[in-house]
């Protein structure tokens, strides 16, 4: 695609649309546009614009269609893929002035939400009224609804509740010709046509931009409880989580972690807990519901269940503040091993009694490869977060050789019927694994898919589809 | 798109791919394939054929599409929007011998089914093992797996449960050109390129043939309560719906009846039922969970809601035959009206509060028209099967002023924010009301998806999206 710089004169247009305040186009404060929480990768744009209605994106994407203008749209920049950088330069739309939570409607149990709405910030607003979204990812606190949407997100509660896929009932979206339209209907049940509102969830910024997110509310359960259990394998703890369904349990979170992150979380934060020599596995499991009799009976099913699988130890949270504290230390482990390494970070998900094989072929590729990583997720999903370190790994083996490794893991994963990615999506990082996943036939269907509603290809261009290997792209 | 016959020399090939006893093109047993449950709604293929493996699917998609030979496919044909009627002649491909299920996997609490694997089998199946698969339209003792993915499928306990869009992890597909692909990964997250699984739930056979269906299950609930509210008014069945979710509650089932659908059942059926002369609508409201004082806990908070809505009586259903009666009742509703009147059956949703007008408004319609309805459906989902029933209208009426008051209640559902199908499907019955819902925009933009995987456009044809006002179909 022979796409254009932003010239003066339409960097002028730029302005006009929005307003001297909103554009940057140059010095310090593009830094942070610059990057998303993947690795230490750094792209600039070469305009950033921040507009905050529907009609401003609109006039904004049909100037940049006529130009031929590069598009990357940006939410938090929490993103662990890279799905925000703005590869090919270009305009940067930032849609942070997007915050305002339109309406909560209680009889339908509905929300209208602007996309650069904090996901918190939203699941706080509901709360009050009784009410729960459950879509938390662990960035909750500084993600937004919008990037959200755009990577099919999940978080630790998916296991219950399902992933946003189940959450969002319509999409307003931004076409790249300008063209505006409501993807669906805001009703729970929906049989009327291609399901355009499906085909947006996961489409990473690809297909258009979501302004408005229609949103399905449920019921607060009012009572919770949550154990930890601790097991000397990782086998055990993973075999675990298998037999908890089976015994008829459906957990509200069912999280794995492994000794190494934990020992991370220990050295790096102000974290007590006394780590036994003889654990190397944890399963963080919360059961919530609306009667604590219904709750203490699931626990005790559960508890049958682990010790089955020769757990060593369950402590369980009394108070709200033991709750809180366990969470944390659930939640801090991905920013903790960032923190303090040179990292790369790798989503994978398998059916969930794949899981066992999953992590002991991870540990072999790393003792070939020489690194070391850091496993922690949803375990009650089949999702895998994989932190490899640098350590000691030279730097031609981490930029080059590397490589073959995490290609190695995700063979692995696919062969096990998972995929590339559960919830952190492809965005750039994870593109040129897509075949390992996808035919090329596969491939094709998504590019034609993508043509058909971008056919200038402005939209975040160089993000998860790689290009045909027929023509370049 | 200039469609071609199919020739002696393309019969040949046909019946070289499946075997002479799994052709039909002519006789008595053409007739069941020329018609589904939508109306009185007949046209006849040229060649029906009963392929049982993907490769025969496939070798068929290939030949019809070298010689642009229309396909239709067929589940079960309990369809009611016309979906599986073979209206440009071509080749029928009935799914009715892939009728194996697979695998059901304990461990991962996932199925591998066929498509033509009969729903209720299916659900049978799994509750042998203490596992639930709770998509069940009111056709399950009949309709196919396969079509319930096509229609994007709901029934009474989505309100709880969700679609089946939740439930279905992945589908191996044949493409129109002979190609097959899955669409997914066994996984219960999936955040890797446009989710191709949701893209065809709901895509009534119109981008090509699902062969294999794989099903995330969950642990069947063990117990159940289920009662049936009586109301002297539709708005106060219908406003205590939203009610009973505010109060915290998520039951399993809430449906609605109106007061004519009891009558007709009781008339034509077999049921013993003490219809009072002061009651004019109801609502069947199940409990399920694994603890019966959690679930009666339930019903006395349901029961205070009711009561605030002028609920008249409350009949508690104390035996499972008790209960079976009562589901009965309302699964038997639709057939009762249908086998009893010349009749059109349409499919509204809106957003549940919604639902008080809407009723209101399709009476209104109804005596502006001169014709009598019958209402009921899934109230917790805002879902409202609406079954016109000709009575008194005159031919004339029914066949040419009726399609304006039929126009008239879509004009009502999609002010209400609702669509015009909730689980039936578009099919070719309500393809024409499409524009309705859909700018030529959005429109456009199914086309273009649809061109992706069926450029010759063979798949069956003249369904689900209106022809481009441009050039014709």
């Amino acid at each position: 695609m022979a796409y254009q710089k932003i010239t003066g004169d339409v960097l002028a247009q730029i302005t006009a649309i929005v307003g001297d305040a909103y554009v940057i186009s140059g010095g310090q404060d593009m830094q942070r546009y610059s990057h998303d929480e993947t690795e230490d990768l750094r792209y600039y744009p070469e305009v950033v614009v921040k507009p905050n209605t529907p009609e401003q994106v609109a006039t904004l994407l049909k100037l940049c269609n006529d130009h031929l203008i590069p598009v990357t749209p940006r939410g938090a920049g929490t993103g662990l893929s890279g799905g925000a950088l703005p590869v090919m330069g270009g305009l940067l739309i930032s849609m942070e002035r997007f915050n305002n939570i339109i309406q909560i409607d209680e009889a339908n149990l509905q929300a209208t939400v602007e996309p650069g709405v904090i996901t918190q910030v939203f699941m706080d607003a509901v709360a009050e009224k009784g009410l729960l979204y459950p879509v938390d990812p662990a960035s909750k606190g500084s993600c937004f609804i919008g990037g959200n949407v755009s990577h099919g997100s999940g978080g630790p509660r998916v296991v219950k509740y399902g992933t946003i896929r189940e959450y969002i009932l319509n999409l307003q979206v931004v076409l790249p010709n300008g063209e505006m339209i409501w993807t669906g209907a805001n009703t729970l049940k929906y049989a009327s046509g291609y399901n355009l509102t499906q085909l947006f969830i996961g489409s990473e910024g690809t297909l258009g931009i979501v302004t408005k997110i229609v949103v399905k509310l449920i019921p607060a359960p009012t009572q919770s409880a949550l154990m930890l259990a601790s097991f000397s394998t990782n086998d055990d703890g993973c075999a675990a989580v298998s037999a908890i369904f089976r015994a008829g349990i459906v957990p509200s979170a069912l999280e794995f972690m492994e000794r190494r992150g934990v020992e991370w979380v220990i050295a790096h934060n102000n974290i007590v807990f006394d780590l036994r020599d003889d654990v190397n596995a944890f399963l963080l499991i919360e059961v919530d519901g609306n009667n604590m009799d219904t709750i203490f009976g699931d626990c005790d099913k559960i508890n049958t269940v682990l010790e089955e699988f020769n757990c060593k130890d369950v402590l369980f949270a009394d108070t709200a503040a033991q709750k809180e504290e366990l969470w944390r230390m659930r939640r801090i482990m991905g920013e903790s091993v960032k923190s303090n390494s040179v990292y790369k970070e790798e989503d994978t998900v398998v059916p969930r009694a794949a899981l066992p094989q999953l992590i002991k072929g991870i540990k072999d590729v790393g003792s070939r490869y020489g690194f070391e990583s850091v496993c922690y997720g949803h375990a009650g999903d089949g999702n895998l977060h994989v932190n490899i370190i640098k350590g000691g790994m030279s730097d031609e083996d981490w930029n080059t050789k590397l490589k073959d490794g995490i290609r190695e893991i995700f063979e692995l994963t696919v062969s096990l019927g998972g995929t590339i990615s559960g919830e952190h999506g492809i965005g750039l990082v994870q593109k040129e694994f897509m075949p390992l996943k996808y035919s090329e036939l596969h491939l094709r269907l998504m590019r034609g898919i993508k043509t058909v509603f971008d056919p200038n290809g402005i939209m975040n261009p160089g993000k998860m589809i790689p290009p045909s290997p027929l023509k370049g792209e």
